[in-house]
């Protein structure tokens, strides 16, 4: 750590190093939070220094394995309180999508930096409050796109960008999975939408890192299949087709109600490379591209072994980065706009209400 | 070959043993062609019985090496004489694409059976000329979906008719190559359109056969990337949603612009399953599903191993036995025209004046 952040105002916890260590407070105890407070603690940037439940039961047993004092375990209600608490300097919001806005902006109103699970939201209404409200209290806002920060990832995008395939013409992506009775996500009061919100969006979102472009075109159908009482509220499949100013195109699909491994597959005018999983863990890149017709075939496969949650400790470093040398975020509260506004557009040409 | 083959009244050409052959004669002596006259010289049913073609010294040096007579060689001028020429039953129009219709109602009208490649032609109406020439000069007419009758293809489409994948949420295909300046496919007076026509139909079609559904909605653009000269009169890029009445979705593309290896994969409630290449050979099928959660997953990794020209033995096999046994060809000319029909639509909703 550079000597700017040591002289950083901010108060937070100290390591027993003496090094200092960014708080989070963890609001949403669910599956995805443990997988954060793993992370954080497999790391050495950052600690947990606050919960947020409604089980207090269940924050307590947390907050014991995590070394979080009970005086730093609140409710939804009191949660506001955190603003007297010096130990936590920024919150990760793992709630359901439509709690996300409300909870940033209160956490920001509380004078806490903000890592907000994504989706950003459930409306581009509630995305430009919460990127407003995180400026007016002078809080940094990241949004946890961890592929961003993740090596398979970075190093597809960096081959593109190098030419290793060329000219890209088209992209290909799924990403989706079975989802059970009852779920959270298959109520769109707290989803705020189908699996485009919860895994389409990683497609979505890949089809921009990967051609550093913004879509301009979209077409694609929302449908339901399965009727057996899941897809009340959501629909089940949603595939679309983007276009972006160069031309390039991408075609992706999403789904809750199929075996839907991750994936995409970038076309270019040297070769292919593809990237499979957007999981915690378990990414593989293959390519095989050539320089011209005759030269020889580059061939690559690159398992990543790396085990989750290690992902999450490069998310919690970057932001912890920000926060102690007050840079932006890579992946800030506009990147989860940009997102929501599309999302909001391949609804729109679905059929669907706008988001 | 039964009884009633037998008795059939046509004439034709009969193999050494005695047993009848079904005598084709080729019309256009490009690259397909030359995998179909292997076919048929690898295969048992069927014989090459003449040739048309606009380069005799060519059409000469083919004949001597399939025992073509040099009378039954013809030019595009006189090739109707060949209605004198008992020895050819039927044709194979293996031309470029907007010959296809004018070559089919001449083979038609001369009383021959015809294969015809796909695309079908380069027009709804004229794909209904053919089927409606055919049917007046009461002679086949089947279009050259080879895959139809591949055995990889045919185990996938029983695989899933099986349920081994479940309830089928959604489709995603690509099949495209780098295409050479000067090659007639870049020529739309020869061609009819880009990519779509040539290599993207097969990814049309697989949704087809794949899920025995008719596609009822369509989405998607064209586009053109690369100004080096090619993409002069057809679009370089074709990214297109369909869905079925089921409410399965597919997502295509198909590039002329970049390496673009074909394959389909199929996303089920049960697992997932994909066959890789829509080429001559190199077919392989992979899969991976279970009959539930905690159920262990049945893994498949079937390469097929037969090598080209097989897949045309088979074609020209199914086609002969149609005209032996007066049967209808599974590909019939309906077959080419619904996907006349869907390619149509396709450009329609991208923009690109109708076929």
């Amino acid at each position: 750590m550079g000597l700017a952040a040591q002289m950083l105002p901010g108060v937070g916890a100290f390591a027993q190093s003496g090094e200092r260590k960014v708080g989070y407070c963890v609001i949403g105890l669910g599956r995805i939070a443990d997988h954060f407070m793993r992370g954080v603690k497999e790391g050495s940037t950052s600690t947990i220094t606050g919960l947020v439940s409604g089980h207090r039961d269940k924050a307590e047993r947390i907050a014991a394995q995590y070394g979080v004092p009970k005086s730093s375990i609140y409710s939804y209600e009191d949660m506001d309180k955190m603003r007297e608490n010096k130990a936590i300097d920024a919150v990760y919001v793992a709630l359901p999508n439509s709690m996300h806005a409300e909870y940033t902006i209160r956490s920001a109103k509380a004078g806490k930096h903000v890592l907000c699970e994504k989706p950003m939201c459930t409306s581009v209404s509630d995305a430009e409050a919460m990127i407003a409200a995180c400026k007016a209290a002078n809080v940094k806002l990241m949004i946890a796109y961890r592929l961003h920060y993740e090596p398979t990832t970075l190093r597809a995008i960096k081959l593109i960008q190098d030419g290793a395939v060329g000219q890209v013409q088209s992209i290909v992506s799924a990403n989706g999975f079975n989802e059970s009775a009852g779920e959270w996500r298959l109520n769109k009061a707290l989803s705020g939408g189908g699996p485009l919100m919860d895994v389409g969006i990683y497609c979505l979102n890949a089809m921009r890192y990967l051609t550093r472009e913004e879509p301009v075109k979209f077409a694609g159908f929302v449908s339901t299949i399965d009727k057996d009482g899941r897809f009340d509220t959501v629909e089940e499949n949603t595939s679309w087709t983007m276009q972006f100013p160069s031309g390039i195109q991408a075609s992706c699909t999403t789904t809750y109600g199929g075996s839907m491994p991750g994936f995409y597959r970038v076309y270019g005018s040297k070769g292919w490379l593809q990237v499979d999983e957007f999981g915690y863990q378990g990414l593989r890149l293959t390519a095989r591209y050539s320089q011209g017709r005759g030269s020889p075939a580059t061939t690559l496969d690159e398992p990543n072994l790396e085990k989750d949650p290690k992902q999450f400790v490069r998310e919690a470093d970057h932001f912890t980065e920000c926060i102690l040398k007050d840079r932006a975020p890579r992946t800030a509260g506009e990147e989860g706009l940009l997102d929501m506004q599309y999302m909001r557009e391949i609804y729109r040409v679905a059929g669907v209400t706008a988001l």
